[in-house]
């Protein structure tokens, strides 16, 4: 049984800004207790988190240099701030699991299900430490990575999030940010990935535009051969390859990142990660309160079935958790709607809302070139 | 784009035993043609397939004695059988794709959609032959088949189908029965494959002992060792590894079988394949007008949520279809249901109807070994 490997650490069933008062369910016993259990002792600003970080703070606070500390409190903050901005949206609160890895580490796993504006939201953020078996070693070698055969000991954080929205007019969007070390021999290995992505339903350019662009932006203040190349890696790693359409219509994509240093990477990888909210919201605002047919449900419920499609059959990540002994299969699963259809046959025809969908879809777009509307300015 | 790598044949707008009298649409234009086009020259009995057999009728007569013309013959001869006893049991009527592939071969695919009884059904067959790529050569000497490396010809006859009902009191049933030759410097290696297996959302244990004996006693007309290893093969197939569910309760799955000789593993096949309507059947209409709740339908659409993931997770023959270049994406992925579900921490009580069938799904149980019982008998 996968599902008893974990070790549960505690689940916070109510956690909605009531001055640092969490509660904790931990076993079905329901604990009372504050913020101040993992912040008073500290200098750390650890108030506007989920739950308590996976890493002690004591340990955080000691190693607040190292690029591990920097990366976990880095993604806790924007687990809250993601969070926060989409529970103001919508009329229902997102609920939080944190979790511990037997092997090391755990994750805070936080969604919202069935609201208003939200159909299903995850915003999940793990810190995970262990040992890489051989296969995933031999991966990384075969990309290139100077490491010795064998398994190796590994540490990995990251942020990942799927938004799936109730009005079919309100794109999709997913982003992942993450921080990879490997060890091997005394020299360890580290680089960063991601990428953030957008999945509509039917195609509105002003958004896309707003979308690209404010990816673009953070991508060009650190290098400007950034965003060209991470939109085209976007485009090809987001492809349902055996219907010739891409998931959505892409972002920015990236792996391996480890030049120029790390810190440098590091303020990169950050404001990709601060730009989801700017980039996505106003989305969000513009269209939740659409008017939609039921044609346009079913239409949104089809999409999301190749959106399962990509996630089960390509997805490197979801593939890479699925297979982990002790990978914690509902929050990989997460990403997956609370809905989707599988139609036979279902061919929209080319002049459609639908079919101008597609036609993208097949063909990816340079939007950031387009003239930017004034709509979204 | 990997549709156009089809050449579609034609598709059948209207099959509905009108006196043999079939209307086609090929590429737009309403041809109207009768079924003697292809059996009045003939003294083969063609006259209750769906449509046409993928091979020309001429060919089949004159190797009426091989193996591959038994196959097809068979497996169109089941098609008919299973989709005139579907649409028996509802008021919606299958639509008929008839097929060719660019590389060798073609298909049949019937696919039953929003009926009242069946949500989605698709019965489809395939004849199909071409040159495997090295990788498939490679994955089948690993089975241990004695074959050269690199590119081979091969021929391969199936039929496979996936009903998923309406009601949730009714199981969704799967099956799949398959003849592959493939030919190495001067000899054919030829091997059957198959299986037949239920997937209920509510546990109804005189379902369960009527389907597992109708298959056991097709296995045992041949080989008592049969059913007892398929069974267990079967259990282990259907395996949702992350979940630790199987994704139903089981029935039988074979492959690789070239024992005791060709003919009588042909016997074995075509009678598990006549089994199919004897072991399904009866469940439908015990059931189909059975009342449910919302609820129920809701853990319907959840227990869907799993069948995907399985099918495109794990199953091995949609993996090696969506890999294979040409493939047709539309019947591979006929098999996923109209609706699914995936709700985060979905985990009902144990004692509930819900929490019943999963402790099955997690431990399968020996359903031939349990007495019969009077309802079905």
């Amino acid at each position: 049984m996968v599902g008893n490997i974990f070790i549960r650490g505690f689940t916070l069933v109510s956690c909605q800004r009531r001055k640092n008062l969490f509660k904790f369910k931990k076993y079905g016993t329901i604990l009372t207790a504050s913020l101040t259990l993992f912040s008073a002792r500290s200098t750390m600003d650890t108030k506007n988190f989920m739950a308590p970080p996976i890493t002690p703070v004591e340990k955080l606070e000691k190693n607040s240099d190292d690029m591990k500390t920097k990366m976990e409190l880095m993604i806790m903050k924007v687990q809250h701030e993601v969070c926060r901005a989409l529970e103001n949206e919508d009329t229902t609160k997102f609920k939080i699991d944190r979790w511990e890895r037997k092997e090391g580490g755990g994750g805070i796993s936080c969604v919202l299900q069935n609201g208003k504006v939200f159909e299903k939201a995850g915003v999940n953020i793990s810190v995970v430490e262990g040992t890489l078996p051989p296969s995933a070693v031999a991966q990384m070698r075969s990309r290139g990575k100077r490491l010795e055969e064998g398994t190796l000991p590994f540490f990995a954080a990251g942020i990942s999030a799927v938004i799936h929205p109730v009005n079919p007019m309100v794109p999709t969007i997913h982003f992942n940010y993450r921080y990879f070390e490997v060890q091997s021999g005394n020299e360890i290995q580290w680089w960063f990935g991601g990428g953030t992505d957008l999945t509509p339903y039917y195609l509105n350019t002003a958004d896309c535009i707003h979308f690209h662009n404010t990816l673009k932006q953070a991508c060009d203040k650190h290098d400007l051969s950034y965003y060209p190349k991470f939109k085209k890696w976007c485009d090809d790693y987001f492809h349902v390859v055996h219907r010739g359409e891409r998931r959505g219509i892409g972002g920015i994509f990236f792996d391996d990142l480890d030049k120029p240093d790390q810190e440098k990477c590091f303020k990169f990888v950050t404001d990709c990660a601060n730009a989801v909210l700017p980039s996505y919201i106003p989305l969000v605002q513009r269209h939740k309160i659409a008017n939609y047919t039921k044609v346009e449900r079913e239409w949104q419920l089809l999409r999301r079935g190749r959106y399962v499609e990509f996630n089960l059959i390509y997805d490197r990540g979801t593939k890479f958790g699925l297979h982990t002994p002790g990978a914690r299969y509902e929050s990989i699963l997460m990403s997956l709607p609370l809905y989707a259809k599988w139609e036979y046959m279902h061919e929209p025809s080319e002049e459609s809302p639908e079919g101008t969908l597609l036609e993208v879809l097949r063909n990816p777009r340079e939007w950031a070139d387009l003239p930017a509307p004034n709509e979204l300015n």
